[in-house]
């Protein structure tokens, strides 16, 4: 079994790498081979019995990944992304890095006859936006209000038909907004969602930006990754006729958030959260959905976290 | 006012063109000026008081719409297509000619700073597909099940980026079948909803390939025009998160189609249609959706036929 990761030194990547080498296998195969990319090289890691190779490319220039995908792997995932506020303020390097590469490695798949080769490629709730329903569900359209979610959008788009072509096997998973992230607060609108939660936990200041009765669809990374390997296990005549769909995530108001922040770890850490009222955060956050039916995840085997009290134990004996 | 079109010679832009010559105003100024392109020369016309200009053009080269984005003009329609079945045997060439060449006019668009320029670009019912509700809405997903359907759906999400982004003002319509269409019998699976009439109404033999029990949702070529020219006069402003929609066409079965046949030019006529079922086209046209609320194309002002005998009449007329 042969891995190659776009993206591997993000905090996804990084998790999934460390998650496929502690398991051995994927879909019941040995894993001897992990091929790890990313635009700077990412951080060497040895496993006995897997022969791992870090390389640092530009993936949205043609041809980049022939040698990668010379080697035939078994799956790939493309994690690789510029986010959405990065894709906001330079179009240009938004569509070179959502779109133009996903396209390469479909073209380079198709160039190398990978029909059986597993794609599974991450997408997310930015691409949903407009006039959305209360709860959503398997045939909501994508309406993205920002080119984020517009470049992903088009890009599960390609994915389905290259997978219906027969020219690859893939496979697209809408992520929800991930909470606990580890690391500092950044500049994402999303960015309080896990900081009003880690910052107290190291006994830091947080700052909550939005209403307390907003509510949030979310998944703790342990799930996010799990989900990108059960992708990688799923049967293809399984997907149904288009092969993207969204996470089962949880939906949780941030006084749930906070709630659960009490109780596991006292009155003394939700002290710590100070209320900030920002319209333009509210405004951003507010317009992402946070019901979903997920019915076609749920079918396939995707499993979401059974409640937010669970994320927050989890990433306490993570740290721990 | 100085309209470009692409797509300009084929069978909708040529009616478009004299639709709009003889209007001589679009949005309630005088038309000074027509470009019309397509990749070989649009045939000539002359009309006084406007500077018409045919042009040969591959527009999915970079750069080949440059000296028609330099004139800056006030609307551009963008007609030219790959159609399904050339999209699905060849799939470098739809994806040049249905999405980069989308992708090149706005890039144009946005390199002239044609902020204000109205771009109208026509999708097609062909972009929905997979499992679908009995009846579908402005918010039922495109789930293509063809690879041109899949480049229009991604030529629509980036015409509806860069219209957000400002730097174009575009708008794109979902074209449903366009029933009667003149000439000959061709290789598109949907050729025998105007063949049916068509040919007998021109004392001719046809093939009806499907049970009369399937429901095609269908819309006149002069209703598709006028819809086009509206398209140019509808405000930026009325037209919501998302700038694509389905037109308001009406569903109709072909036991219906063969009634107004019957209706409108007797017995033999209908005696004209010999019914041979064909499982692939059948399953084909089958597969496409019949029956929409179009709530927001109404809510916009659009319209569709009143009923199916009035576009067997218009046929005649016209012919006349």
């Amino acid at each position: 079994m042969h891995i190659a990761i776009t993206g591997a030194a993000g905090f996804l990547g990084q998790r999934l790498v460390h998650q496929l080498l502690d398991r051995g296998a994927l879909d019941g195969t040995a894993i001897r081979r992990l091929t790890l990319i990313d635009q700077a090289e990412p951080p060497a890691i040895e496993r006995e019995g897997v022969e791992i190779r870090c390389l640092a490319l530009d993936i949205s220039s043609p041809g980049a990944l022939d040698p990668v995908l010379d080697a035939r792997p078994d799956v790939i995932y493309h994690l690789a992304a510029v986010v959405s506020s990065a894709a906001e303020a330079d179009l240009d390097l938004g569509m070179r890095v959502n779109f133009d590469a996903t396209r390469a490695l479909l073209e380079g798949c198709r160039a190398q006859g990978l029909s059986a080769t597993r794609l599974v490629m991450a997408s997310s709730v930015a691409a949903y936006g407009g006039d959305l329903p209360e709860v959503l569900d398997d045939m909501t359209a994508l309406h993205p209000q920002n080119s984020y979610g517009a470049q992903k959008a088009m890009s599960e788009l390609l994915v389905n038909d290259y997978s219906r072509r027969g020219l690859v096997d893939g496979l697209v998973l809408r992520l929800p907004t991930i909470v606990i992230r580890p690391g500092r607060p950044n500049a994402a609108a999303s960015s309080f969602a896990s900081s009003i939660l880690r910052e107290p936990l190291n006994g830091e200041e947080a700052i909550c930006p939005v209403p307390t009765d907003l509510d949030l669809f979310v998944m703790s990374p342990a799930r996010v990754v799990e989900a990108l390997i059960h992708g990688a296990e799923v049967p293809g005549e399984a997907l149904g006729p288009f092969r993207a769909f969204m996470l089962p995530g949880i939906t949780v108001s941030v006084a749930e958030m906070l709630e659960a922040l009490h109780e596991v770890a006292g009155e003394e850490a939700l002290a710590r959260v100070r209320h900030e009222p920002d319209a333009r955060i509210a405004a951003i956050v507010g317009s992402w959905p946070a019901r979903f039916t997920n019915e076609r995840a749920r079918r396939l085997g995707f499993h979401g976290d059974k409640n937010f009290r669970e994320i927050v134990e989890a990433f306490l004996d993570e740290r721990a």
